[in-house]
C-alpha cells in the first residue's frame, strides 16, 4: 500500500534508543485504550510497582511522565525549585550542563561544580560546596555520564546530602536497569530516567521517583510548580486514587513499558545488572586491544555506554558515517566539543548482548 | 508467552483517543531509528510539510513536540509568556479554564473573560476585554471545547486581535484535522492540537505552529522561555538546519503521525472536513431523535464531539459504565461539574463512520 511507512531497520549501538525485544514491539500494538479506562489505569499501577522495584524504593511517588528523559530531567527540577533557590550541581559532561540549564530557565541561582571529564565527581568537592553553599535547596549529580561514559559512586554523596535540608537529585538516565540504583539506600530525592536504553522500549516515557522528603519540599512551597504538564502535585492526582484527568496518557507506550519491565523483573534485575557488565567490558577489553583509548578513567566506566577515542590518525566522524551508510550500525557521536572526536557505543538493554560485541568491533575494525 | 501484553479491545468513541487506521497501527511497528538518524530526521521534515497544510500556514515554524496536547498548550504558553505578562482568556469550558491554570503556573497576569457554557464566546466581549487591557502580550480562545461542545468563530477574534501588539494563541486540540483551521487566514499566532484526535494517531505528539508575529515576540525576550524540554529556541535548532541533540525524539510515534498524515492528505483535508460534518450531524439528529439534548447551542456545534445530555430520568454515568462493561464502547464522562451529568460522543479520524453512529446509537437505546 502507497501509505505504508518504511524505514531501513537499524543496529542500534547509540547512546539510545536501542533496539527492542519483539515481544515488547508487539506490545506497541496492543489496541488502543483510553487515558482513563480501568484495565489501562490497572496497567499504570502495574508500571508503578515494577519502576519501583527498579529504582529500588519504597515511594508510592514513582510514575513515568508522558515525555522523554529530558521531560524527566525537566519534571524533577520544576517540582523541586521555586525561582531564586539554590541548586549545586556537578558539572563534567554535557547532562550536567544541561541541568544547569534547565535550572536557569526555571529561574534558580545555580552553582556548578566542575570536575573533569571522563572522572567522576570526588565527593568531598561536593560536600565543600555544600558548606560553601548552606541555603542550596538541592545537589544535582548525574549517576551515567552518557557524553563521557563516566559512572558516578553515590553513596558518599547520598550519606552527605541527607544530612542536610538540601534534596539529592540524581540523573540514572542512562544507569536505571543496567547497573545498580539504590534510591532509598543511596538517599536519592529524586531521580529520573528514560524508556529506551537499559529499559529496553521506545523513547517516550520518564520514570521519575520522589521521596517523602522532595514530598514534604513540594507541600512547603509558596507557589506551586511552573509547570502543569509536569507538575507533580497534578500527576499524583491522576496516578492516584482520584484518577484526576491530567492528559491523555498514550496507551501504547505505557503497554510497551509493562512488557519491558515485565521482561527485566523475568530476567531479575541483578542478572541484567551482570549481563550488562560482562558485555560492557568485553567489548571495552576488545577496543582497548584494537589501539582504542577508552575515554573514561578505569574504576568508573560505564558498562552499558562506553565512549571510546578511536587509534591516532582514524577520523572517528568518517568511520561513524560509514558505520551506518555501509553496515547500518548506528553509534554516537561526541557531544558539543567532543563530536567528532569519539564514538558512544551501547549495549543497552535488548542489545547488551555478546553477539554484538563481534558485530561492532568487526564492523569497527573493516573500516578503520 | 508470559509476557505478552493483553488488552481488551476496546471501540473509543469518547473525546480521544479513537482508534486509529490499520495502517497507522501497521506504521508503530517500524523499525526503531535514532533521533539524528538522517533517515528520521527527513521523517521529521515531512512530518513538519504534512502539519503545515492541516494548520493551514506557511510558517516554518511548526512542528510536533514530545509530548500530548497539554504539552502543545503548554508549549504555545511558555514560549509565548514572561512572568508577570498579561494573558486574555476566553473561558467557557474545562480547557479554557486550563489555559488560565498553566499560565498562572507560569506566573502570568491572566484576564478571564468569561462565557456560557455551550455557547460561543462572543468576539465582541474579547474585543472589550482587550480594550480595557492593551497591554496584554496573549489573547487565548479555545476553537474546540472538548468540555462542551462548542464550536468557536474565529475569523473576526483574529482579525481585531491582529491590529494589535498581542499574539493570538487557539486551542486547536480537537478541531485539526476534522474542521477547517485556518491559521495564516485568522491571524492566528500560535496554536496547539493532539495527534490522537481527527488527526488518527495515538496520543504522544502535539503538533504547533507558530507565526512570524510569535517568533518576533520570541526574539525580544528578556529571559528565556522557563521550559528546556518546551523551548522553541532549542526545539528550533533541532527541527532547523543545525540538527542539534535537543532530546530523544521517538522515532515510533513520529511514523505513526507521519502515516496518519499521509492517509488525511490521500483523503483530502476538506473531504475529511466534509466526512466528520456529515458523521457529526448524524449523530447529533439521532440522538435528539432518542429524546436527548444537546449541550451545545445550534450553529455552534462541533461535528466530530458531542456533548449530549440523556433523556429526563436516565442515570448518565450508569449508562456510560455500561457501555464499557457490557459494549466494550467508551464515551467520555463530562469534565468537572459535568461529570455524570452528560456524555460526549466523539466520531473523530478513523471513527468519524456512519456505520458507528447506528453502533452507538443501537447500544445507548439497549442501556437507557
Amino acid at each position: 500500500m502507497a501509505n505504508v511507512v518504511t524505514a531501513t531497520p537499524r543496529l542500534l549501538l547509540g547512546p539510545g534508543p536501542a533496539n527492542v525485544d519483539p515481544r515488547v514491539l508487539q506490545a506497541l500494538a496492543t489496541p488502543v485504550q483510553g487515558h482513563l479506562d480501568p484495565e489501562f489505569l490497572s496497567t499504570l499501577d502495574e508500571v508503578r510497582t515494577g519502576l519501583k522495584k527498579l529504582f529500588r524504593t519504597s515511594s508510592e511517588a514513582t510514575l513515568a511522565v508522558s515525555g522523554t528523559g529530558s521531560a524527566g530531567m525537566e519534571t524533577c527540577l520544576v517540582n523541586a525549585l521555586e525561582p531564586g533557590e539554590k541548586i549545586v550541581v556537578g558539572v563534567g559532561g554535557y547532562f550536567g550542563r544541561r541541568i544547569c540549564q534547565v535550572a536557569e530557565r526555571l529561574g534558580a541561582e545555580v552553582v556548578e561544580v566542575p570536575y573533569e571529564p571522563g572522572r567522576p565527581l570526588e565527593p568531598q568537592r561536593m560536600m565543600e560546596a555544600l558548606r560553601a553553599h548552606p541555603d542550596a535547596k538541592v545537589v544535582a549529580v548525574v549517576h551515567a555520564e552518557t557524553s563521557t561514559g563516566v559512572l558516578q559512586p553515590l553513596e558518599e554523596i547520598g550519606q552527605a546530602v541527607a544530612e542536610t535540608d538540601a534534596l539529592l537529585l540524581v540523573d540514572c538516565v542512562t544507569s536505571l536497569g543496567g547497573a545498580p540504583v539504590e534510591v532509598d539506600r543511596w538517599h536519592i530525592d529524586l531521580a529520573y530516567s528514560c524508556s529506551q536504553k537499559c529499559l529496553g522500549m521506545v523513547s517516550g516515557l520518564a520514570p521519575v521517583t520522589f521521596s517523602a522528603k522532595a514530598l514534604e519540599r513540594l507541600r512547603q512551597r509558596r507557589r506551586p510548580p511552573a509547570s502543569f504538564y509536569l507538575g507533580l502535585d497534578v500527576l499524583l492526582d491522576y496516578w492516584g486514587e482520584g484518577r484526576v484527568y491530567h492528559h491523555t496518557a498514550c496507551s501504547t507506550l505505557y503497554y510497551g513499558l509493562k512488557a519491558a519491565l515485565e521482561l527485566i523483573l523475568a530476567e531479575g534485575l541483578e542478572a541484567r545488572w551482570e549481563r550488562h557488565r560482562q558485555v560492557g567490558s568485553l567489548l571495552q577489553s576488545k577496543l582497548e586491544a584494537m589501539g582504542c583509548r577508552l575515554f573514561a578513567a578505569e574504576g568508573y566506566r560505564l558498562p552499558m555506554l562506553t565512549a571510546v577515542l578511536p587509534p591516532e590518525g582514524v577520523d572517528a566522524g568518517r568511520v561513524r558515517r560509514a558505520l551506518l551508510e555501509e553496515f547500518n550500525i548506528e553509534v554516537g557521536a561526541g557531544l558539543g566539543e567532543l563530536k567528532d572526536k569519539l564514538w558512544r557505543i551501547g549495549l543497552m538493554g535488548y542489545n547488551a548482548r555478546r553477539a554484538l560485541v563481534d558485530t561492532i568491533c568487526g564492523a569497527l575494525e573493516a573500516l578503520m
